[in-house]
């Protein structure tokens, strides 16, 4: 259906709605136009803002270009839980290699994981750090995987919009790409991705319970929860099974509170 | 090689050294900055100006950021026949097909090609045009072929430091891939490629030969020269073909030169 009359294939569009750009803490609002604008020349039309520094401002507006309806479309919030709360699948970009080991990905990887999970249904966020300190070791613990580009070693520091230029280009690539090589079908909603909400209802119960059965034993209990974090987050857990961990998790809580009861 | 202890691979820097980025009557003097920024982050260093419409400037330099040595290194010439006089493979970034019917490739082919050119000794430009206009179809003329970028056909206009961020991304990754796929061995120098500057001395003789044996008849002579033009730059002659033409043209003239003789 790729004919030079009608160039927008028909699953570019539905897919591409799926997929949203978030930028967190962006501190030029310059940026954020040159941003919208990238987007809009690769087809994508969703830009969430977390907290931005100074924005709405005109100098975003001015450097959008054409793209100011894309801009204006944006959504604002005030951090990443929001931007990200109904999403299966949620990259975030890096300039290097971080402490917190999150899987890394190519961004022609990368891309092609998004397009998929978008194609099966799944809402996919990739998401873009400040200028200068990137995201924090917190903002990439909501996130399922990292991309990186592949940068200069001895300079790598792209600009924000040609960061987010770059990323786009590769998923209108894998968009156009669906044509080709049509996406296997959507899994049964029980094997489908679990969403973050429900991803996050079961890192708190698995956070009460480590408390409950007192594993942490005095230590402090953050390092274990991230190596866990971590750990569940890259296996892309489905809906089914987030329930049956949290079903196992309840046992453990009941049996904590019985043993609590006897012993007092 | 490429161990994370090194990650400059030993033949990305001599081949990168040989890939040049030409930017054309480039109008704003941010629009360098940043495409020096984007080609510095990829690893990439050669930056020819040609007629730059307000350059040097302190806007420029401002906008590379770290990379104002790539800047200051920059060549500035007056056309872009001058630019490209010594490279043997050049390709012009368009917007969109244009009336002049080069052969187009995506941004992944064409900087496969430049690396591979560059690779077996080649020098390679890749020349971006102006912010409104792009290249003029007499610069076109001087280039092999064809990069689009394949936007977004209801708003397709990339800033002009993103679509070099998009174009020094493709050849970075091009030229890391090199490691994987070694290239085939540097042609005899009889069949490299054909230099620019003996390419346009053929075109040169070429043209003399059309007239000299009349046989443009009264018709202007430009439509033909601009369809000789793209089936030879399409055919990437070698050193020795473009000898060989040579060698008939002069014989084409010699005879056209005894026949005027004869008549007058």
């Amino acid at each position: 259906m790729n004919t030079p009359d009608s160039p927008l294939i028909p699953s570019f569009a539905p897919v591409a709605a799926r997929l949203r750009i978030v930028l967190v803490g962006t501190q030029h609002p310059g940026n954020i136009g040159a941003a919208a604008r990238a987007l809009k020349t690769m087809g994508l039309s969703r830009l969430v803002l977390v907290a931005p520094e100074d924005y709405p401002a005109e100098e975003a507006f001015r450097r959008a270009a054409g793209a100011d309806d894309l801009l204006g479309d944006a959504q604002v919030v005030a951090t990443l839980a929001e931007a990200v709360a109904d999403c299966h699948f949620v990259l975030g970009c890096t300039a290097r290699s971080r402490r917190v080991a999150l899987e890394e990905h190519a961004p022609r990887e990368a891309a092609g994981r998004a397009v998929q999970a978008a194609a099966q249904g799944g809402e996919v966020a990739l998401v873009f750090g400040r200028e200068r300190t990137g995201l924090s070791n917190e903002e990439l613990q909501l996130c399922h995987g990292a991309v990186h580009i592949p940068a200069n070693p001895d300079y790598s520091s792209l600009n924000l919009a040609a960061a987010v230029q770059v990323l786009a280009y590769e998923l209108r690539l894998a968009l156009l790409a669906l044509e080709q090589a049509p996406v296997p079908e959507a899994p049964h909603p029980d094997e489908a991705p679990a969403s973050h909400e429900h991803l996050e209802g079961f890192f708190a119960q698995l956070g009460d319970t480590l408390d409950a059965i007192d594993f942490h034993k005095g230590r402090t209990p953050d390092s274990a929860m991230r190596k866990l974090r971590r750990l569940y987050l890259r296996a892309n857990l489905n809906e089914q099974e987030v329930r049956l961990l949290r079903g196992i998790l309840a046992d453990a809580q009941r049996m904590a509170r019985l043993a609590r009861g006897q012993a007092g």
